[in-house]
């Protein structure tokens, strides 16, 4: 207590009784559940009366300049697979279930790469357009600066987030954690490709990235004179170097790895290439012998996030369900919620503003019994679809698929609390 | 160049031949003008054949697992104040300049404090609510989290941002670098305060930091009981120790300070504390003797980004012209941009979504003839409120005020292209 806290009655008298414990509802709605809750929690940990971080001085202003995490926060990081050998290709996935809002900081954005991290020199990088077009073009980073810019927030996803493999993966991180969302700022493609001026029978832009892997893929010329963008900066400052620093591809809502990092080179022609990347990789092998290929979109999906694998309810009463949504096709047009197995669903609460191919937060208020219980979310998109169960789509698409799956991920909680896998 | 590369026409060709130094314009818009240069800009720099960054696999994934910025952007950091004792009362800017979109990276986000940053443990912080309240409350972390939760895009802005004092500064982030933007999660201040029940009579929330200035402000009810929020996570992850981790009050629209960071203690009262940051500090003597206090709402403001002082334009032709508009008051209406020295104004574009009390990036698209000129933009908000000049604002306030500083800023761009600051 300080001095002041002392002679406050208020504060005495909290000391002196344990008024909160057996406190009544003060209503029927689900914020009364959580308060009992708090409050009979609250009865036993009192506050020290003043704290040691109180009466000393704090650490110096600007200190880091560039700022990082509390150290209480150590355990916030990338999770990353340890199947694959990390200096070529290899992943790191986003903690979704540590994290709020719709915003991934660009710390914690997820990360996916084929031969490693370039350190690339922005001084010394160039963009090549080139091919079907009426004028070769190169620029450098400043030449792209000068373009008329644009900011918009996209979610960005690997295709195989997760596989159709067992075992799935304990937290949503292991599960879908391949998936971020960042205010992206850069230049209109369409621009640039006028710029360089389209010829007759310009129909794909293969896109080529400046990393050892030399990453490339088709896009469809509907999609680069649609929404793509040449992209330098992700929330507010440069791209981070596991992010294509200093420039790449944003293709919303296709499927991630065409979203070329490092882009150095972008070559119109009237076939696609066939690389690597769209023929041995990132297609898929139906159960009549032919193989899924081109597949752009990243279909509408959604996971709860909170409580979700990992976590533990501590005890009975409100608690929100809550999750992320996003469908590569649009916006999100409702969340449903079902927390008795499947057997019936209610819509969840959108958080403002819902985004155009976007991660959209949902909420769901909810109270638990302390029965052993399924919770799971299913998203609708803006033209209909309705995200599938893993039942429904392994029927469609067989036992050799790798990519897009995006199943409705149930959440199982025990009687003593604890979250898993249902489907694991 | 690459295998690939040798066998294709379109690149031998362009290493042959310069067509792109004296390119024709293809058309009269401003982006002809822009792509006319970055074309000249380009003929002289042709890539190197294949860059040292693709011959050889890249840093592993993962590394470090909290990602940082590329090495090339380690001037893009925190700009801190000279004249304050950075661990007591002091303040970082943000490099404004250096940014684009809307939202601030948590590593680049002011700072200001009054006792320095306190390392403060989660598991030991507790949040007290007293006073007029119809039971007193102490909460943990874990408690708040079992709140309800939202989040929301806002602007926090200090209200010495600047002051009124030459020299003001050179950058913008000299200028007006105490203002960034985020996406905040936490519980609505309302559902706390009415878990607790307000008695007749409370018409203001003292609120009270853990840090060593103990730093108080006094909130009127009307926004406890609106848009304020009790905030734990701030573009995804949780606060930064800057931030108020793990706990700090967020009230849209109103000065910084009073969205008391490190929150430990809310009273409710019949009146406000009248503490030294609503008396000493935060208030401004007027000419007739009195003291402007309570100075709640940081008005209608804006500020040109880039080009911007301590900048430097290296060529005519096309720039877009790109910065930041805020209102405390609700949305950005309108951003006028004159690049005549204030003798006609033009309709900025707005970038959306438009949010309340956030951000709103804008953009003007502009042909600089090489003359000396001065560039300046004025924001109007929804409630039709009108950015001043800082001339109309002294007439108002007297040689005296400090705080609440929303003039218009003009910048001045000199034949050469060096842009300053044009009323320093």
């Amino acid at each position: 207590m300080t001095a002041t806290d002392e002679t406050n009655p208020d504060i005495v008298a909290l000391t002196r009784r344990h008024f909160l414990r057996d406190g009544a509802l003060v209503g029927g709605s689900a914020l009364a559940l959580a308060s009992t809750q708090a409050r009979a929690a609250s009865v036993d940990n009192l506050p020290p009366n003043v704290a040691e971080w109180t009466k000393t001085p704090g650490d110096p202003t600007g200190s880091p300049l560039y700022g990082t995490p509390s150290p209480f926060e150590k355990d916030v990081v990338r999770n990353i697979s340890k199947t694959l050998p990390q200096y070529l290709s290899a992943s790191s996935r986003t903690p979704l279930q540590d994290l709020d809002g719709i915003i991934t900081p660009n710390g914690l954005f997820y990360e996916r790469h084929h031969a490693g991290v370039p350190t690339i020199d922005p001084a010394q990088h160039r963009l090549m357009v080139h091919g079907l077009v009426e004028r070769s073009l190169i620029f450098t980073m400043d030449d792209l600066r000068r373009f008329p810019s644009e900011s918009r927030i996209h979610f960005l996803e690997c295709s195989g987030n997760p596989g159709y493999k067992k075992p799935y993966g304990k937290t949503a991180s292991d599960l879908v954690g391949l998936v971020s969302c960042a205010e992206w700022t850069g230049v209109s493609l369409k621009l640039v490709l006028l710029e360089a001026g389209l010829q007759p029978g310009a129909k794909w832009v293969v896109a080529e990235g400046a990393d050892a892997a030399a990453l490339t893929r088709s896009v469809p010329i509907e999609k680069c004179l649609g929404d793509a963008m040449l992209v330098y900066s992700q929330n507010g400052e440069r791209l981070r170097p596991q992010q294509g620093y200093p420039l790449r591809l944003l293709l919303p809502g296709f499927e991630g790895n065409m979203s070329v990092k490092w882009l150095r080179r972008l070559h119109v022609t009237a076939e696609p290439a066939y690389s690597r990347e769209e023929t041995s990789k990132y297609t898929d092998l139906m159960p009549d012998g032919t193989a899924r290929e081109f597949t752009f979109f990243m279909e509408t999906k959604s996971i709860i996030t909170r409580p979700s694998g990992g976590q533990r309810l501590t005890s009975q009463g409100f608690h929100e369900i809550s999750g992320l949504a996003w469908s590569g096709r649009g916006r999100i047009k409702r969340v449903e919620v079902s927390v008795d197995d499947g057997k019936s669903w209610q819509d969840a609460q959108l958080q403002e503003p819902v985004l155009t191919r976007a991660l959209t937060r949902f909420r769901f208020p909810w109270r638990w019994d302390g029965q052993s219980v399924v919770i799971q979310s299913r998203a609708i998109d803006e033209t209909g679809y309705v995200q599938p169960s893993l039942a429904e789509l392994l029927a469609v698409r067989g036992d050799n698929s790798f990519y897009h799956n995006n199943a409705i991920w149930p959440w199982r909680i025990a009687a003593d609390g604890e979250v898993s896998n249902a489907l694991a």
